[in-house]
């Protein structure tokens, strides 16, 4: 069993390489709900849908988000009756909102949503919302306090970060499925998506943390950050707002209480390099000493880069396995 | 000010004659809405989409229903993850329901709600459904009791008919704005629409009939059926289940008690004369002793059709409204 915790668009790509070399029953993906938002009334959740859409084969692969060769006439309706535009649902993508929305206003948890939508579109992997709680990811700004889609679509992330917090999250619990996901997979991989708002909310639902602390799995995380900078996407700005070094060693630091390897692109070669050494000189107060590091080709540009980066990183989280299951025979 | 009741495709049809004739501001359409229904959990309103969509010249001249040009992606997909599809929204259709849910779920009324949309949408002329409570048209057949739309969409209107009710009519009360519409309006039409199902449910609300009862408008009906039967759908075999001739007799009949013009299509001309010879020589329990009858053409296949049906109506009425001061005045 294999558990990926992801969210947004790189991840989506990560999980649409994983499903091409994995059976698609042995994976569960637990994903970001952070960023959902009530939009025209309807309950969208966008980590969820791409995830869902990659796992069902209609992402958009134009777009990286919502439904292959999808139209906008909806959208233009909306826009003239002076509803709000700027978050762009298709026609197709629609279906999805308004069913889950249906499901919703019946009473169904937002799991119970997802396991329905999953059955009715074929898909034979779990896919599991972080929570079934409300956990809004909200990002103050100098222009004020605002959701993620906000400040990532409307506003496309122009405004510096004062700081970013989870609305909602001290009270939240991991939706069902979720704990035993990560307790029973002998891998847990963390999606290259954004460490603050993509993996972090997921990370700020108590338990998840502590799970991920005491599991015997391999933990491997593809880090988001390329050369000093985050491949797409703000990234680097919410990553440097909460303290961290925007480069290897903040995504290190940022998933270090649990985390057996770090996958980094080849262009970080010499930072790993760097970070090895750091790590041996300095004490460290996490469960592991120190993550090992592999060096390969990240950026998913083709549709060929999403599966030999999967095939690399289950090829190192092998290796590592087998070092450290080594060492504890030793 | 002149105020016409309507539902379904007919009614569409002459409220488009009307409003090209007509100031669009001085246009009260009272609306069917015991068609409305729950679909994929949303709100839809059949009959008080067609009016807004006529009046906001969008409505599609092809089905007769719906958007032009309108597009069906979403139904697509909807019925790829097994939901049903039978009845049939449009991508640009769409835009109404998710709005008008989204309205409806924020506590407006339905009259609030169309409000809002007749505004958004730049519509000068006055849309009230006939009430803000749920009145639903219940169609009893041997196959079981359905809603309106279900028996005349879905099983296109096969079913043999038992009978008609109105659920959630006795306790239901004419929306705001439809008793003051009716009562100080010059002239009342009665679209050319299924008197059982379309005109039947507003008079169904307590207190329109009393309403028009005590009316001192012109009241004037057009009427669907044509030559013993119906233009169109269902309403023959509706006006039969509820004891109705089917013929311009039985649609006098059913609006007895307050119509004071029948507005016939030409090929009536033969049974309008019988019609006026039987009332002649017939006791009659109504306000009225018995309407005048107009002999036009009443089929609206182009879109003249319209103009010149609501000019012939219109000038009938002036007609009648002259001869009735005239026998009062003597």
């Amino acid at each position: 069993m294999i558990t990926v915790l992801t969210g947004g668009t790189g991840g989506a790509k990560f999980v649409d390489g994983l499903r091409q070399i994995v059976p698609q029953q042995d994976l569960t993906v637990i994903v970001n709900t952070g960023d959902d938002l009530l939009w025209w009334g309807l309950h969208v959740c966008p980590d969820l849908d791409s995830i869902t859409y990659v796992l069902a084969d209609k992402l958009s692969e134009e777009r990286g988000w919502g439904v292959e060769r999808d139209t906008f006439f909806c959208l233009q309706n909306m826009r003239q009756m002076g509803e709000p535009a700027w978050f762009q649902i298709g026609d197709r993508d629609l279906a999805l909102h308004v069913f889950r929305s249906k499901l919703l206003n019946e009473g169904k948890t937002l799991s119970e949503a997802t396991a329905e939508i999953t059955a009715r579109l074929g898909i034979a992997s779990r896919i599991l919302p972080m929570s079934d709680s409300r956990v809004e990811t909200r990002v103050l700004t100098p222009n004020g306090e605002m959701g993620f889609e906000e400040y990532f679509v409307r506003r496309q992330y122009k405004d510096p970060v004062t700081s970013v917090r989870f609305a909602g999250a001290l009270n939240a619990a991991p939706a069902s499925g979720v704990v035993d996901a990560i307790a029973s997979s002998e891998l847990v991989l963390l999606a290259p998506s954004n460490p603050v708002t993509s993996i972090g909310p997921i990370l700020a639902v108590p338990g998840i943390r502590d799970v991920l602390r005491g599991s015997e799995a391999t933990i491997a995380a593809i880090s988001p950050i390329v050369g000093g900078a985050a491949v797409s996407g703000p990234a680097g700005t919410l990553l440097a707002a909460q303290g961290f070094e925007v480069s290897i060693a903040g995504v290190a630091d940022y998933y270090k209480e649990f985390l057996d390897l770090l996958v980094v692109d080849l262009r970080d070669a010499h930072a790993s390099d760097e970070l090895r050494e750091k790590q041996k000189t300095r004490g460290r107060g996490s469960r592991k000493v120190a993550p090992n590091i592999h060096c390969t080709p990240t950026i998913m540009r083709k549709k060929e880069d999403r599966t030999a980066l999967a095939r690399s990183v289950m090829e190192a989280c092998r290796q590592c396995s087998e070092t450290q299951n080594a060492a504890e025979g030793a």
